[in-house]
C-alpha cells in the first residue's frame, strides 16, 4: 500500500455514479468500436487536448462544449475512424454524435456530451451505425454496462485494454479514482491517437481539476507524447461527479495532495501501459538524462535518444551498442563535454568519461540488455537538470503492423 | 549529355594523378576494410565535417592537418571500427594512422595525410593490422590500385559501392571529376557514418574549393543528413590536384560554374545512391514541402514527414495512408491552414483543402504507392519557401540489420 491512496482491482466500474460500456456498432470488423462513459449527474470536467495544428472534429466539439459548461455527463467514443481531415461535414458529424448521445441518454443539455474518435484519418463517420449503436447501448443501460468493454471499444492497434483504479479517503469517506486509456503506435506515439478517460467520485471544482490534470499529464502522458507532438485526436478527460458523498476537495486542503498523488499514479500507470503495448514492443525503455544545463536541453537529449531508431533496434536486438546512445546525445543539441559523458544501463556502467567503461565486461552488458525493462541513464555532467522519457523498442512487428494499416 | 559536363563510366580511376585502392587488413571478416586515395602531387583540399558534438578522432586529425596545409596527398580510410569515443588513445591512434600513411607513401610532410574511419563506436583501432595493410597497399602500388576496391573497402552495411564520374572542358583541356561514398543506416542517416571522397584533376584554390563543396553538399548530402544531425565520423573531402594540365579554375571565371554544376551532380548522385541503399530500403522517397512561410518551417516540415516511421512504414507497405503525412505536417511546427493543405503523391492528388481529394480513387492512390520512387509534395499554402528531403522506406530488413549490428 502507498501512503495516501490504495491501488484497487478493476476500473471505472468502481467509481460511484459512473457507468461505462462498449459494444460493436459496425465501424470495425468483429470488434467493439463504440463506448460511452456516463455519469449519473453532470460532473465537473477538465481536459487536455492535442497540440497538433490539425485537430480532429471531435476535439473541437468536446473542447467547445467543455468551455461552455465546465461539466460533462456523457462521453461518446468510437474507434476505427478518426473523423480528422473531414472538413465541415466532419464537424457536423461530431456535433451530431454529441447531440445523439445527449438525446438518447436524456441529458438536460446537449453540451453535457463530449465526443472522441480514433482510427483512420480522412474518412467520414458512419452516422447511422453510431446512432444505432448508441440506441443499443441505451437499451443495455445499466445492466449491460461493463467498464472493461469501454476499455476494449476504444482500442485500435492496442493488444490489451488499459484500466487502473485506486481509492483514498476524504474526511473519513472513501472516494474512488479510475481510468481507461488507449495508445499504441510507439516511437513517440507519433500519430497514433492517445485517449484517456478518468473519473473520480469526489467533487473538485474545475479550475483545480484542470491544474491537477496538467500536473499529472506532464509526468505521465507527456513523457511519451510531448506538447506539439501529438496526433490529431489526442484527448484526456477527467470527470469528478461528487457521488461519493465526501465533502468537496479544495486545492487549499491537505487532502488535495492525496488526490494529486493518486492521479499522478493513475496517469503514470496508464501511460506506462501504453508504452508497454507500443506497436510490436518487446521492451519498456526508460531514458533518463541527468546533469543537463537546463531542462530544455535535457528534454531534447532524452527524446533524441528515445526516438533514435538505431537505439530502439539495438534494444530489440539486445545489443549493447552504446555508441548509438552517445551519438544520439551528440546530435541532440544538448551541451556536454564529450570526455565527461557517462551512460549507465540498468545499473551497469557502459560509458565513463566518454569512453567504454573498463570495469564492465561485454558479457555483463549483454546480460542487462536482455532484461525486459531497460533504464538508460545518461549524465551530461554540465548542470543539474533532469528529464525522463518512456519508450519501447523497435521490432519487426512494428513494421508489420504499420505497413498495412489503413 | 548535360550542358557543360558529361557523365562518364568508372570512378576515381579516371582522375589524372589519383590512385585509389582497397584491401582487407583484417579488421572485418572476409571483406575489404582499408582504402587509400593517393594523389601524385599534394592537392588543394576542402572538407566538410560532422557537426556532432562527439567527433571521432580521425575527424579531429584530418581537420587539423587540413588547417595547416590546405592540401592533402593521401587519405587513409578504414571500415569496421569508427575510432570514436576512444579518448586520448584514439587520438594518438588516428595521428599514428596518418603518420604511417605519410611514411609508407613517402609524403614530403606528415600533415599531407588525412584519415577517416567508420564502424563500431568505442573500440580501438588494431594499429598493427592497419600498418601491415598500408604496407601491403604500398607493395601493390600502382599496379594493384583499383578505385572500385576503395569504394568497396569503405562500406559498412552498404550493399553496393557508390561511385560516379564526369568530365568537362577547361580552356580546351579535358578535366575529370569523380568520387566514392558510403552511407547506409537510413532514417536521416542518423548515426550511420556518411563518408565521401571526391577528386578533380583541375587546379582550384582552396577557398573557392571550399565554397563550391559547401554549395554542393547543401543540396546533396545535407538533404539526407543535415548540419547538427550527423554521425560522429561524417566527412566529405575533395582533392583538386591540377594534374589535367588545364589552367586553374578561378571563381570569377565562367568555367567555375561548369565545375560547380558538375560537382552538384556528382554529390547529388552519390547522396541519392546512399538513400537508395539505405538499410533495408525498398523505395526512394522524396519529400518536397512548398508554400512555407520561411525556409526553416519548410525544412522542419519536410524532415518531420520524411522521418516519421509511420509515413515510412506506409511507403514500405504501399499503403496510401495520407493521414499520416498530414498529421506529421501538423506536429512539425510549420504554420499552415489545415483547411488549405494539399498533398500530391507522384502527380496524384491525395489531399485537397485539408481533406481527401475527391477526384482520385483509392485504386489510383494504391497504384502510385506501388512505384519504386515516391515523390510526396506537400503545399503549406502560406508562403513561397520550399525544402526538399530525400529518404527511404522503413522495412523489416531495417530492423533486422540494426538489431544485431555491433
Amino acid at each position: 500500500m502507498r501512503a495516501g491512496f490504495q491501488i484497487v482491482e478493476g476500473g471505472l466500474d468502481g467509481v460511484l455514479g459512473i457507468f461505462a460500456g462498449g459494444i460493436r456498432c459496425g465501424i470495425k470488423n468483429k470488434r467493439r468500436d463504440l463506448a460511452v462513459i456516463y455519469s449519473r449527474v453532470p460532473a465537473w470536467t477538465a481536459g487536455v487536448f492535442t497540440q497538433n495544428q490539425v485537430q480532429a472534429a471531435p476535439v473541437t466539439v468536446t473542447r467547445n462544449n467543455l468551455q461552455k459548461t465546465k461539466k460533462l455527463q456523457l462521453v461518446v467514443v468510437n474507434s476505427g475512424v478518426a473523423n480528422a481531415c473531414t472538413g465541415k461535414k466532419g464537424l457536423e458529424d461530431a456535433e451530431r454524435m454529441a447531440e445523439l448521445g445527449a438525446q438518447i441518454f436524456d441529458l438536460p443539455q446537449k453540451e453535457l456530451a463530449g465526443v472522441a474518435s480514433t482510427g483512420v484519418i480522412g474518412e467520414f463517420l458512419p452516422m447511422d451505425k453510431i446512432e444505432q449503436g448508441l440506441l443499443n447501448l441505451r437499451n443495455g443501460f445499466p445492466e449491460q454496462f461493463f467498464a472493461h468493454d469501454a476499455a476494449l471499444a476504444i482500442m485500435t492497434t492496442d493488444t490489451v485494454p488499459k484500466e487502473h483504479a485506486c481509492q483514498f479517503s476524504i474526511g473519513g469517506q472513501e472516494v474512488h479514482l479510475a481510468g481507461i486509456a488507449k495508445g499504441s503506435g510507439m516511437i513517440r506515439p507519433n500519430m497514433a491517437t492517445m485517449l484517456s478517460f478518468l473519473a473520480c467520485d469526489a467533487e473538485i471544482e474545475p479550475a483545480s481539476l484542470e491544474r491537477a490534470l496538467k500536473i499529472a499529464t506532464q509526468q505521465s502522458f507527456n513523457r511519451i507524447t510531448v506538447d506539439g507532438d501529438t496526433s490529431t485526436n489526442d484527448m484526456v478527460l477527467i470527470l469528478a461527479n461528487g457521488q461519493s458523498g465526501a465533502h468537496p476537495i479544495k486545492e487549499s486542503d491537505s487532502e488535495f495532495s492525496t488526490f494529486q498523488e493518486a492521479l499522478n499514479w493513475l496517469t503514470g500507470e496508464l501511460a506506462r501501459d501504453i508504452v508497454r503495448d507500443g506497436e510490436g514492443a518487446t521492451k519498456f525503455v526508460k531514458v533518463v538524462v541527468k546533469g543537463g544545463k537546463n531542462e530544455e536541453e535535457a528534454r531534447k537529449c532524452a527524446y533524441t535518444i528515445a526516438e533514435s531508431p538505431l537505439v530502439k533496434t539495438a534494444c530489440f536486438g539486445e545489443d549493447p551498442n552504446w555508441g548509438r546512445i552517445v551519438a544520439a546525445a551528440g546530435r541532440s543539441g544538448a551541451k556536454f563535454d564529450p570526455n565527461a559523458l557517462s551512460v549507465i544501463v540498468n545499473g551497469v556502467s557502459f560509458v565513463e568519461k566518454g569512453m567504454g567503461a573498463r570495469g564492465c565486461s561485454r558479457q555483463e552488458m549483454k546480460a542487462v540488455m536482455r532484461e525486459k525493462e531497460i533504464e538508460v541513464v545518461v549524465n551530461l555532467g554540465v548542470g543539474e537538470q533532469r528529464f525522463e522519457v518512456w519508450t519501447c523498442d523497435l521490432s519487426f512487428d512494428y513494421v508489420k503492423i504499420n505497413s498495412h494499416y489503413s
